[in-house]
């Protein structure tokens, strides 16, 4: 009953609010137009949420276009699948049961073809399994005589209903065949029950199998043909998409950080939140990296692509993203750190998180390209020597202030037989907790990148991954211990095959 | 066909191994009784597999018994809907449509009754829908001629089949009527398809719709009645209980790391874990939370209970937990730091680690019980003073070796004036990094643990806890400002109603 802004034309009661403003009491004889306008206010308003979302719409399809082609794809298979119905020859041959093609198509059709086959599969083992025990059970029970033949019936549905439904909350059936559990009970109850009615089960099931085999064959053929999405190279971009982002925000933490100025200042917001995509993309890696194990050799990758060890990948980036997280919330820069201690720790900071984020990157166009990499060993004793530098310093760098060298080469890494003995000056520990909290993040995150590259490294071995050609001895000169390792396993498994 | 320990009858070839074993090549004659034993082995290994399988099987109906029951709910609702088959009365009632009741049943049924209640709606409202309009569109269809007549229906279906698959990338419909566009595909695919062929379609429609509603009631009537299990309830439990852990998990690491082994050393392995089920629960909480939104109010809850905010609370309680993994992955034990460095930091961490420990277990209570805290303001008091502890510690303490004082009192909180005058040893830096990590990270993690209370306290005004009774006008004299805020907000409220 408040309104605002409307001009005094008869007695009114104007209410002063706390922030200043005043509003008007209207009487009860402007309900009306109080209510054209309300009504109005709800059609703007659910206008308005139309065209938000609409706009959301739009800027998904531009964003991701291979979803758009996804749903021409869903309509061009349930036309497909229609034209069962209208063309008179087919219609006499599947009958009536053509629903079960379309309901196939549209229960089973799936964006990745990963998914799309698990589904297909697992309908029919599902069908398959459950219409066989259904019509095993309907002919015990129809041997059981007229009493108890529903009660066996009765007691087959609520029992089997039971386990199977129990068995979807474990975890592995659930990772893999939930949805054929379902059908599983879907299917027994319907047999067992209607076999109350039909007595040609056998025909039932055969028109069954039939149509859902003209399903799923329609589903697998346009899934797989038109521009199809595995869910394995899926899974391969985002990791190694994850990998990228994950160099990006340790890079731009850096300069953040350390509070050098000079680069990336305009989209480091941006950069800096890339390790959230890491930290938030647990359920998507294990639902892609389930669906990828259903999919056959496409494009680079082999029936038995490691795909979880993709996983592990994934889980050694979180416990890095975890540290970039911790840093990112904790420590806004290291101002309180006295002049002298700054400039060579933030100098061996910097290097380290330079070094550390072109390993990551070099990790990534590994994935990308599927080749090992020559310079990844470099750029991983790089980053120790990064780190053995900065732990150098610690050790050796007393907590005294000297005035600093003009030189910046001896500043860095300042040897522990420089004592400085101009007016030493007793620092305060405060001073030094920030400075010392980052170094130890840098460290520990560098560790936990080692942990990464251990686990490319393995899945480069897994999934052997080629060289990089031309440099392929040095390499071998490089790494000759692993390489030995590697031959040592071949040669086991070439003796177990004989 | 390399094979071990077996005893050398004829002649062999004996292959010695790198490692110094040695194995035998069999001849192609004893391929059978090779074939005999894989067989063996192959059965052996299923059977195993079984067992194991039954195993985890057991541990999991054991450990949640909710699960079971579950599964019995499921068998009780199918033998209640297939008795709609073996009755004549009914079955001339619903005809040879009644198969879509069990199927109703079978997909619709899920685990809590806010997944339950969100199917059943998707389906009735994703069913009315589509068939209405695919009604519509075979009336235009059935007026447009016979040539027209295919076109426009094969039409209508490819585009409303894309434009739904579409909707369901969308994030907000995904999220709740992800469910009703499959079933509004489905439907309107079936009603423009069939209707090609049966010309009664209303008829079919309201068979249809009866028992998708015989469905829906039974598994209603059962999900809410026979030992529900309500995804707000269980989302409460979740985040209390994840908060419970998460002071473990702290506990456990406080000892862990300050190197006092007193107390709870033999399950601290299992506490220490506590934090990784915050890490990993954020997709459960989201779907919990979504289906919460469904279910009516029950129990302590009411229909408006602010589900959105437990979301943040684990949001909030995840960010801590990123530090924590932080400090479990990164520090062993301050080791490396000076004796009389260590008595008096360690003494501090503990007493932070300890009240930070306190804040999380009384969130914890506070949100089990749905009673505002008392002790609640001063135990963050309690850890602000801590944190405030530390750091004056810090401020003052200069970096110097002082001979240890022998009163304990003195040396926890030393202060500036105490400068240390017997033989000064200067510190190096590496000596002071692992405890300075030490600290800012617990420093972190109680400012982190304030953003959790903040989330709690939110939750607190939103779902309006009650106060402990007794002690309610103490708690008003305490936060005198925060009553006001909500006083003048429930006044502004008041004022718009009139």
């Amino acid at each position: 009953m408040v309104k605002e802004n409307e001009v005094p034309t008869s007695l009114e009661w104007r209410v002063n609010m706390p922030d200043g403003s005043s509003r008007i009491l209207t009487p009860e004889s402007r309900q009306t137009s109080k209510f054209i306008s309300r009504l109005q206010g709800l059609v703007m308003g659910i206008v308005l949420n139309i065209r938000g979302f609409l706009d959301k719409a739009w800027s998904l399809a531009i964003n991701e276009p291979k979803k758009v082609v996804h749903c021409f794809k869903v309509g061009l298979a349930l036309s497909l699948v229609s034209v069962f119905y209208y063309m008179r020859p087919l219609y006499d041959g599947v009958g009536g049961n053509a629903m079960w093609a379309v309901m196939t198509v549209v229960v089973v059709f799936e964006y990745t073809v990963g998914s799309t086959l698990s589904k297909c599969v697992n309908r029919a083992i599902g069908t398959c399994l459950a219409g066989s025990l259904g019509i095993g059970v309907h002919w015990v029970a129809s041997h059981a005589g007229d009493k108890f033949e529903p009660v066996i019936l009765q007691a087959s549905v609520f029992l089997l209903a039971a386990a199977a439904t129990f068995s979807r909350f474990i975890p592995t059936i659930k990772a893999r065949f939930d949805y054929g559990a379902m059908i599983f009970i879907l299917t027994f109850s319907l047999v067992s029950v209607s076999g109350y009615r039909v007595d040609k089960l056998v025909e039932l099931a055969h028109e069954r199998i039939s149509t859902i085999a003209i399903g799923t064959s329609i589903c697998v053929f346009i899934t797989m043909i038109l521009c199809p999405v595995w869910a394995g190279t899926e899974l391969h971009h985002l990791i190694s998409n994850n990998l990228e982002k994950l160099a990006d925000s340790l890079e731009a933490e850096n300069f953040r950080v350390v509070g050098s100025k000079n680069v990336h200042e305009k989209d480091s917001s941006k950069r800096l939140q890339g390790y959230k995509c890491v930290l938030y993309s647990k359920a998507a890696e294990e639902t892609m990296a389930n669906f990828a194990r259903w999919e056959p050799a496409h494009g680079k990758f082999s029936f038995r692509h490691p795909w979880k060890q993709y996983l592990k990948i994934g889980a050694s980036m979180r416990s890095c993203a975890y540290c970039i997280e911790t840093l990112h919330g904790g420590i806004n820069s290291n101002s309180e750190t006295p002049e002298f201690l700054k400039k060579p720790f933030n100098d061996a900071c910097m290097r380290l998180g330079t070094s550390s984020s072109k390993v990551l990157k070099e990790l990534s166009s590994m994935i990308k390209t599927m080749k090992n990499s020559t310079k990844l060993d470099i750029l991983v004793d790089e980053m120790n020597s990064s780190v053995e530098g900065l732990q150098k310093a610690l050790k050796t760098f007393p907590i005294h202030q000297h005035i600093p060298t003009p030189d910046p080469a001896t500043a860095e890494v300042p040897s522990g037989t420089e004592e400085p003995s101009v007016t030493p000056t007793i620092l305060l520990l405060m001073e030094i907790v920030q400075m010392a909290t980052l170094t130890s993040l840098f460290v520990e995150i560098a560790s936990r990148i080692e942990g990464i590259v251990e686990e490319v490294k393995e899945l480069a071995t897994q999934a052997e991954f080629r060289d990089e050609s031309s440099k392929k001895s040095k390499q071998t000169q490089t790494n000759p211990n692993e390489k030995d390792g590697n031959k040592h396993e071949v040669t086991m498994k070439t003796l177990q095959k004989v």
